[in-house]
């Protein structure tokens, strides 16, 4: 049990699924979100202990603030939720870009800021598809700033764990490098394909006559929409032009290169990412 | 029931699958494969009538020749079994490119020749992997030729139910076209994604440690290997550029739009593609 009273700013997939899973697990569970009917459906659903009436007073009581909202306002947020924080609480974020949220929150925080990404999601964001399961065997990355304290790291490790999940220690540089190539990148890559068959598709009906297993699944990611991919996109930008360099190479090394090449090259890819997927336990 | 002598040209995945369906749905059921080891392993699994002891054997005697081979023989493979098939018997190719094979084999054939393409695979094909509900509502596209009789065509709406599916007839532009679009360009990005991560994990373990869901569904398509994309990248080419280049135009709209325009874009992707998918059955 996590002996912390936690906090959780914004209550949607994220948040809605950490306060389902940590209700009972903690201390005292309080939460808040700035849209009012989302904080009246988690009333309803009892998946706190308190709702908060805002942010101050959300922040003032807690041990662990967790900021679980959208990229682009995990800064602003922070920044003010810092002046209400008690000496010694920590908090983290669950953004999926941590160079520049590490930067600014980092050095407001006296040892006491901690990255937190959970490696899950679903296309669907919002407290309706929230699930205490979600985060069952995700890794959940550990990002810490210059001052971060091994006392805060530990207690990332705590909660990973509260959640069902794994977890790994990373810098912010080797995080957002990361995600640029498996996370952010395929939902632009996604979001590109889809696109580009609904454009086909006024041409004719052919195309999405004849869309089967393959296309639903790379196209999976861009039922998203603008919520998953926007901010990303300006916050994530060095390592997803770095990526998206890398995939463009790739395709023309595919679309040029010879046959006993290219068999070569395709066949070490299958194995590579065969490897990964029994890692994962991804494959029957 | 198909009322009709039926030969099975390559029993792997797409064959060996037709075969198990087919096995007492039709008058008889002959088959053959050059790989001998995959014919005694269809022999021993009692999913033929008969085993034919080659290409002239399996033509000469059946009303029906199915060419279920890797794209790249189904003319020369078509060609010669052309020369031994009886006075108004039937050839179809199960490739995933039109075009050229229609080009070549419909005037071989006074009528006799259909394209016929189920939407169905895994990534691992082979008769290890073959089932004979593979073909369970997937939509099977009927490709005629200049030439193809009306009873050719007719021939092939039967066998598309006998297999447990839909179908629509289409011209082999429109056909090659579309699958340009949701079948040949995602397996090409799939794999080139998955060879950018297998490429960037060398520079650190984050990437691999990071790739959750997301990677994984939009990177499957990469574990098919050489044989599903090589021969496409030749016979498909100028549909796969076509499809290249919309997508890129998407792309680098994805990434240059201002926010509000790229959040409307990227919503009505969302809902395209959530129709399309309600509409195939995938959402749940």
């Amino acid at each position: 049990m996590l002996r912390r009273h936690v906090g959780i700013l914004g209550l949607g997939l994220i948040g809605g699924s950490m306060a389902m899973r940590l209700k009972g697990r903690c201390l005292r569970l309080s939460g808040w979100d700035g849209d009012p009917r989302v904080l009246s459906c988690a009333i309803s659903m009892g998946i706190l202990d308190r709702a908060s009436s805002g942010l101050e007073d959300l922040a003032v009581g807690c041990d662990l603030l967790v900021l679980a909202v959208p990229s682009s306002c995990i800064v602003p947020l922070g920044l003010k939720a810092v002046r209400h924080l008690k000496d010694g609480a920590v908090l983290m974020d669950t953004g999926s870009v941590k160079v520049p949220v590490v930067e600014r929150l980092d050095p407001a925080l006296s040892g006491g800021y901690l990255g937190f990404h959970p490696m899950a999601g679903r296309e669907r964001g919002g407290l309706g598809n929230a699930s205490k399961d979600l985060f069952e065997g995700a890794l959940c990355a550990l990002v810490p700033g210059p001052s971060s304290s091994p006392e805060t790291v530990e207690l990332g490790k705590e909660l990973a764990e509260e959640l069902g999940g794994r977890w790994a220690v990373m810098g912010p540089e080797e995080h957002d490098r990361g995600v640029g190539f498996v996370s952010h990148l395929p939902m632009l890559l996604s979001a590109a394909l889809a696109g580009s068959a609904m454009e086909a598709s006024k041409g004719g009906s052919e195309v999405e006559l004849l869309a089967a297993s393959g296309f639903r699944d790379v196209t999976r990611l861009s039922l998203g929409g603008p919520d998953l991919l926007q901010p990303l996109r300006r916050m994530n930008r060095r390592y997803i032009d770095e990526a998206l360099s890398e995939f463009l190479r790739q395709v023309r090394e595919i679309l040029s290169q010879e046959d006993g090449a290219l068999g070569d090259r395709l066949q070490r890819i299958a194995r590579w990412r065969e490897e990964l997927g029994r890692g994962k336990g991804w494959l029957n």
